[in-house]
């Protein structure tokens, strides 16, 4: 505590975390004990290959997820009361959507048709959609083939095949802390392992923490994370640590398992770039949507396979079949003139707009002590509250008074983020809004 | 071969499946002898208990799926060579759809809009869809409320949603032999195992084999059928049968995932119920789709989860979120009225002209002892040639002569229908039909 200077709560965990790791080792009522590093090494590697069922052990530090029910509750908790003011869904305002454009393009594309529906599109995505996300792949950095890419039933499929593609159930995934409760639901659904990396709120997940992990230990199958625009933390990683991760992994046999949905939310290509744009051997499968940037109704993602591209292909046709070709075809219709890149620099200088005043409210209005992130694009911020003020509570009051917000305890298996919450400032900043972070404000004290 | 008057190769493969089941045992160069039976009980279960990986044993007469390579080859060969007739893909032909009347129920829904995909529908489905299901499922011969309904991507991701909801990699799945690859792929995709139960061309899958296996042959987790209209056999379960195997399912705690795809094509309800019909426990997963009798472009899909309909809930979310909205009004709209019992009847009526003209025609042209069904329903009729011809061989014949067909091979995890093809009678019978099964028949005599 002296020489760190931190609090007992603080020194306690640490030590619990080293006897996690098998560094240290409890002696009851008397205290931590320095364990020798061999020993503490070939502890761990030995309890993360056996199964957890055989040894009876609990798995340390790669944990089965076991955080559904607590998002389920969650999410199903944030339906029942009437609500005023939601922060919760990372999503914009509809009329910050191109729905008008796209109703358009549908009504164009059927009219020029006499029939719909009467025979089976292919199974990997329709062309032309193929062809506009290659284009559209360049403005991200990258240069990819069309006949790389698989049109996905959103960017959660992606993800989804991607982790069965590359794992099987009780291998171990790297993932970022916090992470999108999303990806916590497929690890669990799929009854992986996680194993959760420190990840900033300025760069990232952190490189360093991850080769620890990896070099001491034991067996990781694959990283998942999002290197541009992270969900919460709303985090870029510098290109320098992208090819350091991408370097890592390759070296390690690992497979990088890239969300680049918010990628299309940076404002320019430089320092952009996914972490796919080093990738040399085919060990990243990068996956993304437009449901987050052009539609929240749309269910159109793809992914980039790499070396599991036919493994890939094959899950996802024993899964789903074919895709329905109509919303593909009138996204390719949007994205094969200007009509994107205008949607989103529109977009993105409006959520730029909204978050600065978003951000300033929080800070005018919250208790002293919070912290927020500012980041650099997106639509969603991160609070952390001061002391000891619980998240999960102000759900709770916020709920009853009409205003829903994501506690922070949904996005880790861990209970590391229950002093957090995120909002999404996707809604115009206007009086309701600002009436609703005064609100949450004066919950948040109360609390 | 004298007591039972079976051929020299009949009289083997029993003696190589009552090996497999532990009755008796090969003696190289000796022949076969019996075991006494609790050995050879003990013998199936203890193999079937442990891990293939550990006992470095294959697992009897469970297996390990393995057919996927084969399909998938034979999938991509058949998209090699330029094709005159399809016979191969279970479709009818594109005019038999009602695809301008689905493109003129999208054209009334956005013409009522002023924007398009702007916002997230519900995850669980379009309640309006939902409803439209709960009443075509009184057609069926089933109550079921709305709520109970999950809507999906195709019957193909209700089925690979139940099987993970019910089992986990290394346990048994019963399924029907022959059976529709598309559930070979998905049981290999998941990492379960297969044992085949015999299934008859008129009553569909033996109850009496099923109790027979579940009796002697360990734990089985659930079976995957399609009583109605089976897929490739055509086969309808008589419904004392279908009583009879909910009950015997239910009596042993193993799940019933019935795929119910071609249910609609049966004429009358009398005698065309689904096994579901007969679920007291919520044990039967009710799996289908309009994917063959409304529209093969369309991946409207629904699954009836009973017990297990909160785990299925939660493994959706997890893997593809919400639904896109616009399809699943269109066919709301296409069920709300008649218009969709006005269709089956019209469509009925046509294959089974269709199919008389297609059975008429194989047997007049095909090689003598030629076996073909008659189908009381659907548009698949299935042929086993006579003495040693091979059906793999004339797949590859007829592709050389732009003609596709479906290979029996692809339909069993075993070797036991390489003498055996699927045909669909889709397409209106006509000249050119004719002569591709007189080509077909010509090229089955000179294999």
């Amino acid at each position: 505590m002296t020489l760190h200077r931190v609090s007992i709560s603080t020194a306690v965990e640490a030590c619990r975390v080293l006897e996690k790791l098998g560094y240290v080792e409890a002696k009851p009522r008397v205290g931590y004990f320095v364990r020798g590093p061999m020993q503490a090494q070939s502890r761990v590697r030995g309890v993360l290959e056996k199964d957890a069922h055989e040894t009876g052990q609990r798995i340390d530090p790669a944990d089965y997820v076991g955080v559904h029910e607590r998002i389920s509750v969650t999410l199903a908790r944030g339906l029942q009361n009437p609500l005023k003011v939601d922060l919760a869904g990372a999503v914009c305002a509809p009329a910050l959507y191109p729905g008008a454009a796209l109703r358009d393009n549908m009504l164009r594309i059927l009219r020029a048709r006499s029939s719909l529906y009467d025979s089976a599109p292919r199974p990997d995505g329709v062309r032309k959609l193929k062809e506009a996300i290659s284009r559209f792949s360049v403005s991200r950095g990258m240069h990819v083939d069309s006949d790389a890419i698989l049109v996905t039933h959103g960017c959660s499929e992606a993800l989804s095949l991607a982790l069965r593609a590359v794992a099987g159930p009780g291998d171990v995934i790297a993932i970022e802390s916090p992470t999108y409760f999303g990806i916590l639901q497929v690890i669990e659904s799929l009854g992986l392992k996680a194993i959760e990396i420190p990840t900033h709120p300025h760069t990232g997940i952190s490189v360093d923490a991850l080769e620890f992990a990896i070099t001491h230990m034991g067996s990781i199958q694959a990283v998942v994370c999002m290197p541009s625009v992270q969900n919460p933390l709303g985090s870029v990683m510098p290109d320098a640590m992208k090819a350091k991760l991408a370097e890592l992994c390759e070296k390690h046999d690992i497979a990088v398992i890239e969300d680049d949905t918010y990628g299309a939310f940076l404002p320019s290509p430089a320092n952009s770039k996914p972490v796919k744009a080093w990738d040399k051997s085919g060990n990243v499968i990068y996956c993304s949507s437009l449901n987050k940037s052009l539609s929240p109704g749309l269910r159109v993602g793809w992914l980039i396979g790499g070396k599991w591209h036919k493994k890939i292909e094959m899950l996802m046709y024993a899964v789903s079949r074919h895709r329905e070709e109509m919303s593909q075809l009138v996204v390719a219709d949007f994205m094969a003139g200007s009509a994107f890149h205008r949607h989103m620099r529109r977009l993105n200088a409006l959520l730029t707009q909204q978050r600065t005043q978003f951000v300033e409210a929080i800070l005018k209005h919250f208790p002293a002590g919070t912290e927020v992130t500012r980041p650099e694009a997106g639509l969603l911020v991160w609070i952390r509250l001061p002391g000891e003020l619980n998240a999960d509570r102000l759900f709770e009051s916020a709920l009853c008074e009409g205003i829903r917000i994501c506690p922070g305890s949904i996005f880790s298996n861990t209970n590391k983020f229950t002093d957090c919450l995120r909002l999404s400032y996707g809604m115009p900043f206007d009086a309701r809004i600002e009436s609703a972070l005064k609100a949450l404000a004066r919950l948040a004290r109360e609390t």
